[in-house]
């Protein structure tokens, strides 16, 4: 009784036999379909998912976030070109809220990452250009359980740090790793935008140029990582350094990955943080559903600006106005 | 058409006549009533507020917060002697969820401050003792605006750091200040609690027993703050230090305080600030009584513990169980 009971039209059919059977292009499709907009496709969307989800969450789901210039995807075809070496297949997704107005979004170019695209084992998408963060975090969250489902047992979501798309996207994964340039500046806006605290493993690149000043930065990094996460007593985040373009420090950073996993899934921890993402998921959503019906109903309509004019110049206090308004719910 | 249109009862017509002819008494229970859980009295106690809505808003509201044991009521007791001697009259509010199951209250026991109780023009009220943060605060903001009707024209609101008290207390003043012992560990864990970067003032007390060390805390935390606090174009937080006991910077502090007020005010923030916190806690409101009609209905009431299950397992998306739930409501 918990599922939802929509049975698959034949096209949809097809999709989720072409996933699982791992075929690129009912895999790209069935994302195409999640992206749209339009209420029939969501539908349909909603439907291949549920017959898909029993093969999705076998993967570990890293999240990699990092200021413009930080190296990002030099980083990502590093890292994914040594675990398609190693045996893996990886997708990767993005989440960019700004591609809608910026035209370009991060991965759009897919000459950034040209090896990896050549790869039968890699499977890159960018992030879908359909406004705000919330829609675009759903869309990619369901993206990473086709993939899953077409057998990508690790999947990178790419993130650029707009707004509040670092925590989003550390919502969504199971290890959310920030990329930092071994500089201060770029330091102080990590802890600034408290991207610290949510971070499971510091990565600082480019240390070939200036072995020095990455390791400064490291340890500056490690202080602040004590003051700034709370502490946990399953794992102390890592600061690593690396060079993503001279390919040194990649297995390294993997061995952490694994460690962590290894480390949360022998504390339940790992389970119990996909467990909260989902409940969490899905209230954002019940919230954001709640308000949508409430504005939308007339009553409100009718009197939501006069009324917040009311408390914004004092005439009004919120209690007030807010139970004027909830009230109007009753009298449909 | 924005006004509550509720008459008044005899009896709270007589209680906004007192409030305004500032009685004490008529203060204390026009208070009691909006901390009653009672749904009459609540509906009295919006109208009672209503009609002294016009005569509140002239004051300045500070936020006052400190790990126990920083001395904020014997701060408090010096700064509102000093204000009582310049002229002014003041009002203690307090909000600490917690009182409800530690049974005392900061403030509750008001031997703390005994020679501010025993001034006319100071008003001291613990925390409402009811339940949740969120009833806490509403409860205060109502009264902050009742201590204003009857002529406090210095509203002070008194947090430990339970929860997220601080930043509900910051959401409701017009300056917040962070109270500090000049230890490092101090410094820390509001740094860790991400106080700092809410905090418009910083006073380091108990500089009076070991001086150095406070001017070393001093300095530590200005650069804390640099590196937190989101730039302003209007205000950089200050620290200064100070003893309470020996009521040493007392005036230099209400000095920031004036030059804040002042600053803000020419910026046209002041009022933009109020206009904000108003909009969020009406929202607040609202969203809070738009899950409590969600949780309520019955069709949601029936699944929702089997739903979350599911999505907690991972057999359905977090997507699916929201539209469901959702799509309760218009079966009603």
């Amino acid at each position: 009784m918990c599922e939802t009971s929509s049975s698959l039209l034949p096209q949809d059919q097809a999709l989720v036999d072409g996933v699982l059977a791992r075929e690129r292009r009912a895999l790209a499709k069935t994302i195409t379909l999640i992206e749209s907009t339009r209420a029939e496709h969501q539908e349909r969307a909603r439907a291949v998912i549920a017959a898909l989800l029993p093969q999705s969450g076998r993967s570990i789901r890293v999240g990699i976030s990092g200021s413009p210039g930080a190296g990002k995807s030099t980083f990502i075809e590093a890292l994914g070109t040594f675990l398609i070496d190693a045996g893996h297949r990886l997708a990767v997704l993005a989440v960019d809220p700004s591609s809608t107005i910026s035209g370009g979004s991060i991965l759009g170019d897919k000459t950034r990452m040209e090896s990896l695209c050549q790869r039968e084992e890699a499977f890159i998408r960018p992030s879908p250009s359909a406004g705000s963060l919330g829609g675009v975090a759903e869309r990619t969250r369901e993206a990473i359980l086709v993939c899953e489902a077409a057998g990508f047992d690790v999947i990178i979501v790419e993130t650029v740090g707009v707004g509040q798309s670092e925590t989003t996207v550390a919502g969504m994964v199971d290890a959310f790793v920030l990329l930092q340039l071994p500089n201060a500046g770029d330091e102080l806006q990590a802890i600034k935008k408290g991207i610290v605290e949510i971070a499971d493993l510091v990565v600082i690149n480019k240390a070939d140029i200036d072995p020095r000043a990455a390791a400064i930065a490291r340890s500056q990094m490690q202080m602040a990582m004590m003051m700034l996460r709370p502490a946990s007593h399953h794992w102390r985040p890592p600061v690593l350094t690396i060079s993503a373009l001279k390919k040194e420090g990649i297995a390294a950073f993997w061995d952490e990955i694994d460690r962590y996993q290894a480390t949360l899934l022998a504390a339940g921890e790992f389970e119990a943080r996909r467990r909260r993402q989902s409940l969490d998921w899905m209230w954002a959503q019940i919230d954001s559903g709640l308000r949508q019906r409430f504005r939308a109903h007339p009553a409100v309509r009718a009197s939501l600006e006069s009324l917040s004019v009311a408390v914004a110049s004092g005439r009004t206090t919120p209690s007030s106005a807010a139970k004027i308004l909830l009230d109007h719910l009753q009298s449909r």
